[in-house]
């Protein structure tokens, strides 16, 4: 594994003359997720998840289109966050394209998963798997070892089957305190 | 479109005894993604996104299997951060069952892309193409009215086909300062 010198890695845009170290990415910016239907999936992470709907509207500039290399393509879209912070993600129903649902079991490459911490973690997995939806992990599991030892995690899945993490615990993992590798 | 009260959202961990609100998320804690190959997908991500690795390690402890309901496997992977943040990102290599990789095209239900800002898209992009790797976007593409207004935004993909989305913009999305709908 290799060393990662953190002089080299600027945390904000740097003057690009004279730079010697590659081009790197400075700010997370989002996660986004496709999903079959922006009206069952936004009262889900709305309601049930407990985000906030920012903007909701549908996408059909030209330079969006560019981008996605889809110059036909409508994005029927919401911006949620998590109320008090700016840690926010998009849901996005793709219209006027062809379309193939995904397998998104989670072992499957090119797949994605999504965790949150809560506080109430038994709560949420009687509610969502009162709502029907496929709860991956067969209870709460506690957390045995590791930085969150004695916490509590489950898998879940959103209306369209993408894995949902939750994870309830008294520590927090902050990576910032541990060294690269 | 539903108002959300901000006042029955709360920002940090609240005791739960009398709590009248439903149980939400507190705090976002990471995404993941699937991948076919670590020993691919590691390179990428640290030398050509530049995030930094805090850890790598073969899961196979009791509660993580339980938890995603897969007795037997194991989990490849690696944690990821974006350099001087807490921002972090896991990849992970199933082993041992069965996988079926998916088709990453955005379009399709169930998958997911992950957006970060850089400093110099045009020299990233032109980079990732010379690996061969899809450019989604043909061309960076300029940014026309929104947020982001006079920025520059691309599409591309990882190892797997995971969507990728690049921005640059002297601008920043803080959507803390919008209100919500």
């Amino acid at each position: 594994m290799t060393t990662i010198d953190s002089t080299t890695q600027p945390e904000s845009r740097p003057a690009r003359a004279g730079q010697v170290t590659p081009n790197r990415v400075t700010e997370f910016s989002h996660v986004g997720i496709q999903v079959r239907d922006l009206s069952v999936s936004l009262p889900f992470y709305r309601d049930q998840i407990g985000l906030e709907v920012v903007s909701e509207w549908l996408v059909e500039d030209a330079h969006t289109r560019e981008a996605v290399d889809l110059p036909e393509a409508s994005l029927n879209m919401a911006l949620l966050r998590l109320p008090g912070t700016n840690a926010y993600m998009e849901v996005i129903e793709y219209r006027n394209v062809e379309r193939t649902p995904v397998d998104p079991y989670h072992p499957n490459p090119g797949t994605c998963h999504i965790a949150w911490y809560v506080d109430d973690i038994d709560e949420l997995y009687h509610r969502l798997v009162g709502l029907g939806l496929d709860p991956v992990s067969r209870r709460v599991v506690p957390i045995n070892g590791g930085p969150l030892d004695g916490g509590k995690v489950i898998y879940m899945t959103d209306p369209d089957g993408i894995r949902i993490e939750f994870l309830q615990s008294d520590l927090y993992l902050d990576t910032t305190a541990r060294p690269s590798v």
